[in-house]
């Protein structure tokens, strides 16, 4: 379909949108009234629904990949898409995939989409909204007789919390170990996928290829504050950081706390200690987004009369420039150093794994903050420190996300919220930025 | 016995002694000649066979509180024991008690002794030094033929390590629930009292009264690290440490360690290893021995890629000057609410236990160095950071404690080891203080 084609049902949606229940209960429309936009009751009504699978007494949900309320959750989903118009499949690696025609038989579809698990003890928001969006974005394009150009491919990844599961198995990254780990449900990877419906014994018909996709886009809460604290619409996101792991093993002595003079003592607790503020101190001594973390720490014998002998410590790193990691840990090994000196302990930090960072597409990035100009949407860059299923796309395609704001940063928690008003405003982004992508030329490779 | 008569039998003894077989193989008498010695071979002997009771594969023993190791090894105390010429019996509590008689009716025992169960993986020397020369002692004496005036009690504490719970059974302070404590042995302490020979029933027995002893002393290996970094024979104890217990708990907030900007966190791992920095910090910066511990944490989630929401520490301080440990505690509380404002944590100090110091009696100290010098070792007057049965025995009479080096400071160990060469100028040091405590007067209230 070209550009005037499409302009055309534009207008013809827009009078669809025009007879609608009110789809802006819970914001004040701005920006231009031509854009079209989902319907807001529904999808909020599509949240508090999907919410009732793996519900929390005490709110938000556990809604853990291969549980029978993660099933549950998934045929919700399902049948939204099908009354969306999606023609579904579940692929041998157990994701979700519904997919509507374009009107051009030679362009690659546009995937968008997100995931519906949630961590043990989780919240409403984080995969839920960009599902349950994207199957909204399909019908409110239904109901307003939108064709686009490109096919369109809604998925819902399977079991993101996990470990991205089901886009690594999309991607050809699922390795038979990782198949063999048992993970919060109590199954392992394989059984869980043939739980849901997958086929772990022909994972590689689940395999897509780099060029199989035109573009993709996810929409997400934040789960950080920088939205709320700026009192910002969206997020257009820079790229997903690198996550870099550490062990850190600090080896002092342990004797008796009444009888060993402190000078003479080689505190391994004491060492740990200092290195984890000195942690702190170095991210925070140079400007930027990056994020230092020691969030674990095991000592021996860990007993009050004891002076502690050995500490293990968790050390993370996160950033969207790995360069600035590998600076940010030089200057901790050296200060390291230090700490272990000055009380006679050694410090070892010894990698455990490294993600690198994904960046996503500077096309789409445009795309996102047009679209947000368009709606009247106040925007801003920023990175993303969690990760998500877009870091495994952007190895198949052009990558881009958008984020909606997260009350308080909170998530992986009960007390998880974004305002059903954000919700709105986050399915019509992603909406918008769907049919603006249509627009445009996939052709070339990507560019971050 | 007048000091006549007692100097009669001293020669008497010495005579003997010159007929001994070689009790000076480990040091070089020095010092006046005309002082009896201990066997130390014999000595040393008796050292490594109440070894072989528990002995772990790796060295050292095992020898738990209310085991059969102790049980075993509590047998082969009495045999040596009774071979010393010691009556002896098991008291109520289940402390062993071997008495010989002195010359003169009026007068009260003089106790001494220590204890031989150890921690579990524990050492040789801490409690079986003591309690193995207190009996080598009382055989030197009768094999040398002196007589003192004072009767003498050598006692082996039962389970010290668990708690002192035996001399605590002999002062009074054993309570219905340290009964139904069950510890290492996996036994409660009423049903390890009844398995060792005593008799939890009739505890009430075992009580004796302030008055009822002379004095009493205990000779132990030093623990630290003091005596051998300053190249001394002899350390005269100055008291016992007070022992005071605080349970530190840190409140933040758990996050995502991706999502959360370093500046939005409440890390309480970050406020905690503050508050383990500050601590040490606090605890040397004044003179004195004194000594501060965190040995123990605990926190949560505990996992790498969250920012922990809350930790929990021991604090512990140690010194003989109750007023110094109020006023470091006052310096960690403000320093904390510092600590804790400073990230937006709350940081909660609450008391968990406190042992009041235990001071030594100021006329057994002179006695512990003039013997001493006498023997023509080099002494030191130290704390004890360690318990001991000492100071449950201070709450009976004056009280007196005698060290011999630790060879690194090491104790609670396999590592534990004390030169058998300090071992026997240990017991000969215990031998002759007790000589020379019973020439002195204790009808005189303690002084510290």
């Amino acid at each position: 379909m070209n550009r005037r084609a499409f302009s055309h049902q534009l207008v013809t949606a827009l009078g669809a949108f025009a007879m609608a229940p009110s789809a802006s209960r819970f914001y004040a429309p701005a920006g231009r009234a031509d854009v079209p936009r989902t319907n807001g009751d529904r999808l909020n009504l599509h949240l508090r629904e999907l919410a009732e699978f793996g519900k929390n007494p005490q709110g938000g949900v556990s809604r853990v990949g291969y549980t029978d309320a993660d099933k549950q959750g998934r045929e919700y989903a399902m049948r939204r898409m099908r009354e969306a118009g999606l023609d579904i499949r579940i692929d041998t690696a157990g994701n979700i995939i519904g997919r509507v025609a374009g009107s051009d038989q030679r362009l690659k579809p546009i995937l968008f989409g997100s995931h519906i698990d949630s961590v043990p003890e989780g919240g409403n928001y984080d995969g839920t909204l960009g599902s349950l969006s994207a199957i909204e974005s399909i019908q409110t394009m239904r109901e307003r007789k939108i064709v686009t150009k490109h096919p369109l491919e809604v998925v819902i990844f399977q079991f993101e919390e996990g470990g991205l599961y089901g886009s690594r198995g999309m991607i050809g990254a699922l390795a038979e170990k990782d198949l063999g780990l048992v993970n919060w449900s109590g199954k392992t990877i394989r059984d869980g996928i043939a739980f849901i419906g997958g086929d772990p014994q022909r994972l590689n018909e689940a395999k897509r290829q780099p060029g199989d996709y035109a573009v993709y886009l996810e929409l997400h809460i934040e789960q950080g504050g920088t939205l709320e604290q700026r009192k910002l619409d969206v997020g257009i996101v820079q790229g997903i950081v690198g996550v870099y792991r550490w062990e850190v093993t600090v080896d002092g002595f342990a004797n008796h706390a009444g009888t060993t003079a402190m000078a003479d003592r080689h505190d391994a607790l004491l060492a740990a200690a200092r290195f984890i503020d000195m942690v702190n101190r170095t991210v925070t001594s140079v400007p930027g987004r990056q994020v230092g973390t020691v969030g674990k720490i095991q000592i021996s014998p860990n007993t009050p009369n004891v002076v502690p002998g050995k500490a293990s410590l968790s050390l993370e790193l996160r950033d969207l420039d790995a360069a600035k990691v590998t600076s940010l840990l030089e200057t901790i090994r050296r200060e390291a150093q230090a700490i272990a000196s000055a009380n006679g302990t050694s410090i070892r930090i010894e990698p455990i794994s490294a993600n690198a960072p994904a960046m996503t597409d500077a096309r789409v990035r445009r795309a996102v903050g047009e679209t947000a100009q368009t709606l009247g949407l106040k925007s801003v860059e920023l990175p993303s420190g969690a990760g998500h299923d877009a870091q495994s796309m952007s190895i198949l395609a052009p990558m881009g996300m958008i984020f909606v704001p997260s009350v308080g940063g909170i998530s992986h928690s009960p007390k998880e919220y974004t305002s059903p008003g954000d919700c709105v405003r986050g399915a019509d982004m992603l909406l918008n930025t769907i049919l603006r992508l249509d627009q445009m030329d996939w052709s070339r490779p990507a560019s971050t």
